[in-house]
């Protein structure tokens, strides 16, 4: 049965002032790879993306944006519509609390940034968009990941948390491949070490496996 | 006459911690039109830059960093073998004061971030790396371009500012177009509106008009 897929990848941006942001090392190859492989077996995929230097895969509906409030945004308005919601973007969890018109002038020889939390994406999906569709997300930890990605799938009630160590150079971020564990409401699943296609494959195949068992 | 440039490009990026960083918008596509003119052209080429998603421009000798305290330790170690050192790197005036070891979680609703400056790259050209060659420098800015370029050249003893209004969207950092203006420090030289490649071709061609003058 096909379904439809909400997916978001890569980064965001988020402005200092006209030319200086805050952003992370998300390289968004694991969210197009997961957009490309649910495309490919034939499923509707919506990818909304922070900017990145990927190809868009075939065959997907394309929402290029830049900052979390606009991931945010875009992610309120489609989820409703979707059936399985995958957030595997590296969204920004803080902003700078004001972003002047004009570029900052480097006169200081010390500069005080004032951030604020940006909106919880993942944490809104049930409580806000009110999304009863399988939702998965993403912990990318550099200690402690099991333990951290069963408290993010608790408070945030996603039927599954993709959690990966991003400490490690040779999986993660920037890399092609990643080595990723599972965790379920009642259990957990080691996946081998495989480039991010094949890990996409096997993620979107989990989540349909999921979303059937719920009908 | 052959001549040896060093060429910087790119933005640096400044650790928050080990998966965030801040950054700028540069594109890095002026500096590497200049290195690629200039290798064009048969002259020896040292390029230093930031992380870019651009193809090395042939036949030039290649030196990839990530922060500021890296470009300038490179441009520190390579400068004075050249004769010709030309700044196109947006690099980030300020860095975190510290870089935890581990992610920072996202408990609180603010952040405070707390910067310091920079070592000023183009500024130590003259007074800490003793460099007697040929030295220009870009300033990208969203206001008073001209006064603040000008105010750049004295302050840094460049012998050219290439100024632009970054504020533009249609020009500077993304785009593959430019217009700017050569500051001289008895003159100014405003340039058309051209792709980047054309315009590093004007800017190596006047460059090495200030270096045979100068012998």
């Amino acid at each position: 049965m096909k379904k439809h897929f909400l997916i978001t990848a890569g980064p965001t941006r988020e402005a200092i002032d006209p030319v200086r942001y805050l952003t992370n090392r998300s390289s968004g190859k694991m969210g197009y790879a997961l957009a490309g492989a649910a495309a490919h077996e034939g499923h509707r995929v919506t990818l909304i993306s922070g900017p990145c230097d990927l190809d868009v895969p075939e065959g997907v509906d394309f929402l290029p944006v830049e900052s979390a409030k606009e991931m945010y945004d875009a992610v309120e308005h489609y989820i409703s519509k979707t059936d399985i919601a995958i957030f595997a973007a590296a969204v920004a969890d803080y902003r700078p609390a004001s972003v002047p018109e004009q570029k900052i002038k480097k006169e200081a020889d010390s500069l005080t940034l004032e951030l604020v939390k940006n909106p919880d994406i993942l944490g809104s999906a049930r409580k806000k968009f009110a999304f009863t569709g399988t939702l998965v997300g993403f912990a990318a930890e550099t200690e402690n990941a099991l333990t951290n990605a069963r408290s993010k799938l608790v408070r945030k009630h996603c039927d599954l948390i993709v959690a990966n160590d991003v400490s490690r150079s040779d999986i993660g971020f920037d890399s092609s491949e990643n080595e990723v564990t599972l965790v379920y409401p009642d259990h957990e699943l080691k996946l081998p070490k495989e480039n991010k296609y094949q890990l996409a494959l096997d993620i979107i195949e989990k989540s349909l496996e999921i979303n059937a068992l719920r009908q």
